[in-house]
């Protein structure tokens, strides 16, 4: 079994019939001008409980790029957790589109805060023109740590941002995740909180490869057109994406298939913590587990064909017997193949007597 | 029937039972680690008679915008014809990837030829500080012209581009299209011909959203993982640009598809040209018609529901009787819709008596 | 004597006195915040009767590129002569602080008309996500054809922005030659006819170094000093592109400087056209001649030790006997020396009897 | 008295004369091509025991920004001190002329070490397409601190340049500062220590306006007259950048300007620490201090009209009776202003009995 990432996944049956209806259904007008991208609008308005505006493209990093190109202009900076995506994994694709600085900020758990965003702002001095901006703060949901973020922390972050004149995004590549472990609605944890433009993500979760700029405020969206064809992240055949997205939201799969991922790395959290030696370093608000395991645990599992990545640094003490090591599980994790990790990392029975 | 453009068409049902089976496949390595991209580079190898380094895209805009950022430093030109997609319909696409500028190349059916790059460039002074200074030029095969060059076409202006070290790109959008047409292999309209670099087309022609930059130096091309990166356009589920290209390729596919296009187009092209006052603009060598037709011919079929745009500027003359269309015909075209439309355009009977 | 250009002038003394001031003048606040700049911007608020915003620079091409990536998105168009200095001169300078497209426009003696912009952008299609926006119209006064803006023809250009949505600038360079060439005061050929945004010309005309960016709207130019610093164009002993420009606009000296150098193109051009085979290009309005010369007197001249630039392709003809050439006047021109080329250009006695 | 910057000054006669001078000459060829231009290349030959290649610019933000522009790549990381000029005072101008990331290092006394640059690309997977790629380590002599980096402690970076595959650039606004201070020669704390490409700053130690990007292996700059010009730094009157920097480095003025503002430095500094509760942050290795001042202290100094910044974050403890302060001394700093700032810093001789 592979629990390496959500994203060596395949896609949903639901989701691959969808697109496979979409090819049959004869010709249809280009660049987003069919009925399947205004519907998916339409479904839009309706799961965030406002008129919204919709681009979808095709990776996450297209998303966060875009959708930050819309909220600073080149002098700014964009405010963002250390371990955040659109600094540690996106080889400068948020610089290239936005020519903004990405201003990286210590978020313990993988969650920013109004006081570690005014300390790493305080030294800067506003409108010098000398200096990058701060223009945007972006928060992850669910984080690079698999964490969430409450509403109210939220609109913690959305007042700071208020006070400071600073827009908020918020890359929701695992937004499904985060919603389904809340149990809250859409609404409640973006623009009702605060978040002005959302990368909602699917790929990781069930689709092939899609995922939605929204902008909570269509009029601050008016350019976004140009800037994703100029980006090569318009598709002629707008339809397979958005034909994703509608299966993704029909009958709320998106959320089944994150609560099924979710309820997989609980309940694989709450054995692996159960052994000798283990533990977390976060809480496990969503799919991602971070485990700090004994070396001959992590043996076992990778000599019984298992797949995860030892995460960050190896350990500063060569003699360390333990290693930190991220699970992340997904739409289709097979709950019966947690039980037989767990097994699996169970000492043999003859070293037990 | 639609002959607007080959992109209001869904899919081939081959590619989307392989898109299929890739999503039922299990996990997969991500980001183009997995078996099936691995396997397309090998195909891509084969069916073009040599090493070749492949990267898949989704849109064809991100394919010669990235292609041609390979190619030329920020202060280069890149010569095109001047009605080239780079051109005129990717919102500035490649100046925003390479920095570069595009150089509208006067081209009568489509066509660049030695003499016009010649008169393009023999203004500018090269090495000069002060000028942008030529550095690629951009062939599209099959042209927006329907036009297709043949290999000896292509060489000459390769060998133009060597002796001015110019760098040579392929926009193949409609590949297919054109190696269908001239009866030759891959190779010698590419490579064998002069040329680097070739945007691979196969979203027009079947595939759902799927392209391939193929570099015929794989050297040249070292950097090309940070660029696709760095640009939001490197798919996670990679397996799912391979497996529609690998099925593409399949058992000739892609010619097959073409072929049938470029059949209608013939076809419709005959058809249309027996009427009296239709004409065509250029020859139909692919599957785009530019056709002169008298008005009352183009109302009739608009009001028979046949889909094609109008081309160009309007008529100088208001008082004209003909105006210029567009039609392109593509893999589904069902070849009887053909004779309707060219029956539909006849004048009703009772005029003819 | 030197016609190759006006900016292989030296200085002249009155501004390099007004440096060595501002040299001795012990410490004064970096970066614009001296009171000379301060000065600089109030003495232009009265040259141009009305609140400007004033951003000085060090080269043309800073002013140009700086100013104009003020007035257009990166998906816009600049619609400029196609002998305009940002299209021919600047290596891209443009494109790459915008991230614009040029779109160069025919300007028949070098002055662009509503009728070829609108010719221009008539094929393009405003709003369509495909296509590049023409965002702003640049006009160069004094022209590159040596020719001069009259301000109805400005006021023209002016309400044709206004009915398609462009921002209007003029690059300046040679701005004080055509003020002086008209007769008429700064604001009736700046923003009175029209135009936003002025860069205000002071190297070719006597200074070392100097220009200025103007915007008519000072509401315009608000994140005008991010662009300029990000871009390394802020000047830290700003004094000293300050001291240049009050001296060159003290008791007029700009217009002086300008009106002598005309006068000196214009006894230049009397002279050479009652010359046997001499012709003008355009009409001399300002410091720039545009001549075809007889070989025969382009050969006496340079052998005599004169400096002038052939012009634009070579003769097509090879066995023509006659030649374009580009001779500049500047501030420091010798008007005797302007009598001594014109005998110079004689044949010798000998052939004349 | 003002001790705020070195660029509060206004210019050494030397190299005000010289400007004169060269305004005075009469026509040269424009754009680089005059005599004095190449005889500062010949002369920075000298200067540096080798040949290099040498580009004026007017700015230290064009100087680094276009170095660093030479040396990586768009995906590529500029390592950096936390304190930085190019981090935290040029407004983003390093990417936006390289497009890549400032990755800031951890650097006390302003100075990086090869063990903090090791920790800082410890955590970044060399090759990885995900991740921004360090290509270059920028280092600052002297440093933002007012430290100084010894031949062999450049040495050692080089060495882990060379190990990581990183090129190294020096930001010598302060440059003759640094030689003034090590006494060694200028080749040996650059490319005999292994730096490749230098800013070598002469604005804040006696010049109008004038730094000189200086490549030691000059086939590494092939491009740099396309990366100037394309910014806007190429000058038409190139000699006027010339002629400052060869005045400047003519009779050693440069090492004579530095070696005074460091002895006024060293003075000021060994004067303040004698005082109560004084103390200083940082070595004062040339013309930078950074002193701990009792409030009582800084009061009565600022209220006798000395001029200086406090420096950083406020005291934490509102109730701190100690601030931080930065001096900087300059070419032309009267040694005699500073026994009188000392004497001034003393307590009333009434609340002394």
């Amino acid at each position: 079994m592979n629990f390496s990432s959500d994203n060596v996944t395949g896609a949903h049956p639901k989701i691959v019939a969808a697109l496979a209806e979409a090819a049959a259904a004869g010709p249809m007008p280009a660049y987003g001008a069919d009925p399947l991208t205004e519907a998916l609008t339409k479904r839009l308005c309706e799961v965030f409980e406002r008129e919204v505006a919709v681009y979808p493209v095709a990776t996450g990093t297209a998303a966060n790029a875009l959708a930050l190109s819309a909220l600073t202009p080149p002098w700014g900076g964009v405010l963002a957790g250390a371990e955040a995506h659109v600094e540690v994994d996106e080889c400068g694709a948020v610089e290239a589109m936005t020519g903004a600085r990405i201003m990286a900020v210590p978020a313990p758990d993988g969650k920013l805060t109004p006081a570690a965003l005014a300390a790493r702002i305080a030294p800067l001095r506003k409108g010098d023109q000398h200096q990058v901006q701060p223009a945007v703060v972006s928060i992850t949901q669910a984080s690079e740590c698999g964490t969430v973020y409450a509403p109210a922390e939220i609109a913690a972050i959305a007042a700071f941002c208020r006070t400071e004149s600073l827009h908020l995004h918020m890359d929701g590549a695992r937004f499904a995740n985060a919603v389904a472990s809340l149990g809250c609605t859409p609404a409640e944890v973006t623009w009702k909180a605060g978040v002005e433009a959302l990368s909602f993500g699917a790929t990781k979760n069930g689709a092939l490869a899609a995922e939605a700029v929204i902008f909570f405020d269509p009029a601050s969206a008016e350019n976004f057109l140009f800037r994703r064809k100029r980006a090569g992240h318009l598709f002629s055949k707008m339809r397979f994406l958005s034909a994703q997205l509608l299966a993704y939201l029909d009958d709320d799969l998106w959320l089944k298939n994150a609560a099924h991922a979710n309820e997989a790395a609980r309940h694989l959290a709450l054995g692996l913590i159960d052994l000798p030696g283990v533990d977390l370093d976060h809480p496990v608000d969503g799919n991602e587990l971070f485990v700090r395991l004994p070396l001959a645990i992590a043996d076992r599992l990778l000599r019984a064909g298992y797949h995860f990545y030892p995460w960050g640094a190896p350990p500063a003490d060569p003699a360390s017997e333990a290693g930190l090591y991220r699970f992340v599980t997904a739409f289709d994790t097979d709950l019966a193949s947690i039980d037989a990790l767990l097994a699996a990392a169970l000492p043999p029975a003859a070293e037990n007597t």
